[in-house]
Formats: structure tokens, sequence, C-alpha cells
């Protein structure tokens, strides 16, 4: 496949997770409450959310192991190796975080979310609101 | 923030869809079955997708603007101002789509899937299994 395409963190995750192999696998798995350190010029952006919105937070998972293609789930030697599109490893080509949030408080463009399983520092690519039924959009 | 990250596309989005501006706004909403065009180097972390399977694709929303903070949602001028991070604007910093999706029919690396509002040539980044309770996982 031809080109390529360049992110840029909107902000940081700050979090007591520092160790990755100790993080839980998934936010609904005991990941603690974090914040979501925003860029200041991000402000126009996040200023319509509110305290209790629900949210897809995107990551990127920067120590992941991009040539990675094919992986035991869950880092469990004695699960057979899969393909990591049927996987949620972060090691794979592009390692994009997806992690579903509450917003629990806001300071400025520093957002108190709901259990996060990114380490400290991981940098955060995108905010969206997660999406109910059709006719409520 | 500092710092940047560069994304390779694992393939492309086949579709009747051409314009932008008559897309479907999400999958549910009437958007047609599409293929994804993955490159065969990524055919062994394809390997363990089946029919059936429920996924999430990312794309990169190659024409968007990533200067846009806020907009009318929706595209609709009468719709109040909203930050981005409100809402699912393809304008937005980092512009990647969210698909959720079902894998109808699996031919080599094209993967034949539901329902899908990415235009036709849309850049693929990644592919996740939709999570199931944490049981099943």
């Amino acid at each position: 496949m031809t080109g390529s395409y360049v992110v840029r963190p909107i902000g940081r995750v700050e979090s007591t997770l520092l160790d990755p192999a100790a993080a839980p696998r998934q936010g609904d798995e005991g990941a603690p409450d974090a914040w979501l350190v925003l860029d200041p010029a991000m402000k126009p952006a996040a200023a319509d959310l509110a305290i209790g919105d629900d949210l897809v937070v995107l990551t990127w998972l920067d120590r992941a192991d991009r040539d990675v293609l094919r992986v035991h789930p869950r880092s469990d030697p004695d699960a057979p190796v899969h393909g990591v599109f049927s996987t949620r490893s972060p090691d794979r080509p592009n390692p994009i975080g997806l992690h579903t949030v509450r917003i629990l408080a806001i300071d400025g463009t520093r957002l108190r979310v709901s259990g996060l399983e990114a380490i400290d520092a991981t940098p955060v690519l995108d905010i969206k609101p997660v999406l109910g039924p059709i006719d409520t959009r």
C-alpha cells in the first residue's frame, strides 16, 4: 500500500498506571480513573464536552511493536496464536487504542475520565461521542 | 504537544460510494456493503477473521479538514456550532473514522463487510474485534 499520514497528539494521559505489563487489558477490567490532559490549543474542540458524557478516546500506543502480525491473545502463552486483527493486542501495524470512558470532572482542558487502561503519558489522538440510537443523533 | 507518529494504511475501501457529500453520516443510516481490500502483506494478521465476525474498522478520512475545531453537527447549518470532540464530524485534528461492521464474505485478503459509510479508496488503518462481555474475552 502506498501513502502514509502523520498523526499529531491532541493531549496526553495522566495516570497512576506506569507499567504496561501491569496495566489491565481493558478499561472495564479494573482500570483506574485518569486525566486526559489536552493541548490548550484544543480548547474550542473540547468546549462542549460535559460531565457525564460517554466518549470513545483514541490513543497512540507508543510502546507497541508495529511489526507484530500474530500474537497469543491476552498475552497468554497457552492461548493459540491469532492474527492481530482478531485481537485487541497493542502490538499491531497501527497501534491505535480505543477506550470507552465517561467524563467525571472537567478542569479547563483537563478531563477526568473513568476506567482507562492506557498508561501514564500515552498520547491521545481523538475524542468522539459514543453514538446513541439514530433518532437521538 | 510535541511528537508525531506515522500511520501506514493496511488496505483500502472499495465501495460504490464515490461522493463524500452524498455518503450517509453513519454506517447504520443506509450505507452500502463494501469491500476492505487489505495489503497482501497483512494476510497473517487477517488469517483468523471469519464470516459473521463483528469488527471495528478504523479508517483515515483523507479528505477531511484537519484545522477545523468547531462545526455545525451533521452539516446542518441550523444546528448550533459544537466543538468537534462532541461530534462525529470527519473534519477534526486527527481524522480517524470508526465503523462497526460485520464480515459477510472473505476472498483471500478481501473482506466483504456490511453497511460502511466510508467512500471508495478510503485508507484502512486497523481492524479490531468488537469486544463481548468480560467472561467471553
